[in-house]
């Protein structure tokens, strides 16, 4: 029986889960219930072989709670042939507290649920996930990883805000930075792919999903990026705003009277592409620009306006830069947009190759003028493979 | 008798005023009345002949309002000998509406009370100083000139928030910009200074005073500004935050219950450098970071650290940069944080000659290597001439 690392990632409605063959990283199994204690709950898994499908399974469930939710993974799981050797989970906020992954004990679970207050909905679904693990597969080691993990190097001038010290020192208030599993991934395969040592690279990666965020990464370590104190601040998203006029919130208050909780998912859930065309997805929107559609053209320039301004701004915090990196859904898929984003920036040493960007595809791809100074690579990214990287890091050292 | 035109900055509690000689410009009286309708009002008033003072006033006056504050200063004005042939006033916010300086009707008058909504604190005193020069001097010709105006150039890509259409349509949500006669101002004396056609340059300029924005100008018009839909958004200024997670004010408010308004005049009066080290001065601030003071170092790190993020993105949106110009008070004077704003950006051909640094003074400064391919200049900025300027220009082409 092969070894395997099971990854989750436990939302507050879904769970989302990879098995991965150790030391092979070879994928065996992933699969996702969503809509958990809403109607409908709904599962999908899939089996693989190589990189085949062996098979898929599809089906309604009952998972009022997220232990019958538990239930229908360990159910479908235990028809692949492994040896579960440990537990990686994602966990969105760690804080001041979590530098990296760490292995959870009775107190890095206490810890995780004082951040609570840091990331209301997502930390406590993590805890969940964690406690559940533990009850199904008693004994077994797991390990947290943090989604700000990555960004802990952060320098003072990049993450303090311009506020009141007692709100840094009471309340916490500072950029923390996500989508750091990402990011780290990335910025690996590209100094692999570079051949060269990520210690020697600086590096702009711009993860471009259903969340966005940019990071400017020099020899390896996140000194800034874009998503800050919350996931709402930096890029325009599918349904967040990013960057705003911090009064703007205050001034709707005041002539509307909307009041906190609406604002919050108006800026949540309603900003970004999806306020500004009705649509949260890129390919819709480049589908409604390509039939001519205004309002998805000004969303679709805004979107890359923001990227190309961040490029900038992160141009000038690393001096010089090696490679400018897209990935995740967005980043991996939509060439306009990437063409878009870069568009200008030859003084910067960033020039696309047209032929290059449209045709990318697969793990790694060059999309750059090989002669301009900078590299531009697309790079599928994998969290949950860089988790379990973690893990594996993390026991091996036990 | 010389002709002259009075150019009034009104403020809710203060008053402000410059009498210039027309067409040579010189300036002839200036004055301040301080804390209308508060305890011991206050004014100030000098009389000019060449570059020389020619005499200076100075006392407690009796002002519960500005009507009396009003005529403080025309009895102070009429010790000057001139004829007054117009009156310019600088109006904060000038909406969708106002594109440049307009010769003032009722249709005006109107137009900038509706503004207010966006302006609450500064239209109805810029307003009301409107109305009382009309009392004062009745049957001269007035004119608003917007410090909003000179951004109606950004295009919809850097004017527009990813917010909700609604927002933009029903309650004009957009970024409009600030300090647009001092950042045009500052462009067409470097336009000059460079022996260049303004139509030819691309400039970045740092409107660095109390508060604080930068600006991109291409051709002359601004193509983006770092203000935003308030005079909050942008660079760390005095006592404002400039950039926050904008999700930030939402979670103060969820995690204290201190109320819109106490959170709208921390952010706005409690934050900036003040916020980080208690002091809204840079000159205290500087003389602390000389005596080795933690936090006064660091607010000046982040301090020039957003500057040297804003002339990163504003160099992807131009392109290419002819010249970053430097302003008002902190822009003019405090050599260290133009060093610390520039530190690193040779690589956007951006490098600082140390020696021209510490010596800049006058009028126009070049402080940067002769050699490096963007031109750094120190401008003395005059945002009361060139609203003059644009009263004498709408007047003459009537």
């Amino acid at each position: 029986m092969s070894a395997a690392i099971l990854v989750l990632n436990c939302g507050s409605s879904s769970l989302k889960y990879r098995l991965f063959e150790t030391p092979s990283e070879a994928l065996l199994a992933e699969g996702i219930i969503e809509r958990i204690g809403e109607p409908a709950p709904h599962h999908r898994h899939l089996r693989y072989r190589g990189a085949e499908v062996m098979s898929r399974m599809e089906r309604d469930v009952v998972a009022p709670t997220h232990r019958e939710a538990f239930a229908h993974m360990r159910a479908a799981l235990d028809g692949a042939v492994h040896d579960l050797v440990a537990i990686g989970h994602r966990v969105v906020h760690g804080g001041e507290r979590f530098h990296q992954a760490v292995r959870i004990d009775t107190k890095v679970e206490r810890d995780i649920e004082a951040l609570a207050v840091l990331a209301p909905l997502h930390n406590p679904a993590n805890l969940l996930g964690i406690r559940l693990a533990a009850e199904s597969w008693p004994g077994l080691p797991q390990v947290a990883a943090f989604d700000t993990a990555f960004h802990h190097s952060l320098p003072p001038l990049a993450h303090r805000y311009a506020v009141p010290e007692a709100w840094y020192h009471l309340y916490q208030v500072r950029r923390y930075g996500f989508h750091g599993l990402s990011h780290e991934y990335v910025a690996q395969r590209a100094a692999a792919h570079l051949d060269r040592p990520l210690a020697a690279l600086n590096l702009i990666t711009l993860h471009l999903g259903n969340g966005a965020s940019a990071c400017a990464i020099r020899g390896g370590r996140s000194v800034d990026t874009s998503m800050g104190f919350t996931p709402l601040e930096g890029l325009v998203m599918g349904t967040r705003s990013g960057d705003l006029d911090p009064a703007l919130p205050l001034h709707m208050e005041r002539v509307t009277g909307m009041g906190w909780h609406a604002l919050d998912h108006v800026l949540n859930h309603e900003c970004g592409l999806k306020g500004m065309t009705g649509l949260n997805d890129m390919r819709e929107i480049l589908a409604r620009v390509a039939a001519g559609d205004e309002a998805a053209r000004l969303a679709l320039e805004v979107y890359a306006y923001r990227v190309r301004k961040y490029i900038g701004a992160y141009f000038a915090v690393l001096g010089r830069v090696d490679a400018v990196v897209f990935t995740a859904g967005v980043g991996e898929n939509a060439a306009p947009v990437r063409a878009a984003a870069c568009a200008g920036l030859q003084g910067l040493g960033i020039v696309l190759d047209e032929a290059a960007n449209a045709r990318a595809t697969g793990e790694v791809a060059a999309i750059g003028r090989p002669d301009a100074p900078v590299a531009l690579l697309v790079i599928r990214t994998n969290e949950e493979l860089h988790i379990a990287r973690q893990v594996r890091a993390l026991l091996g050292a036990d």
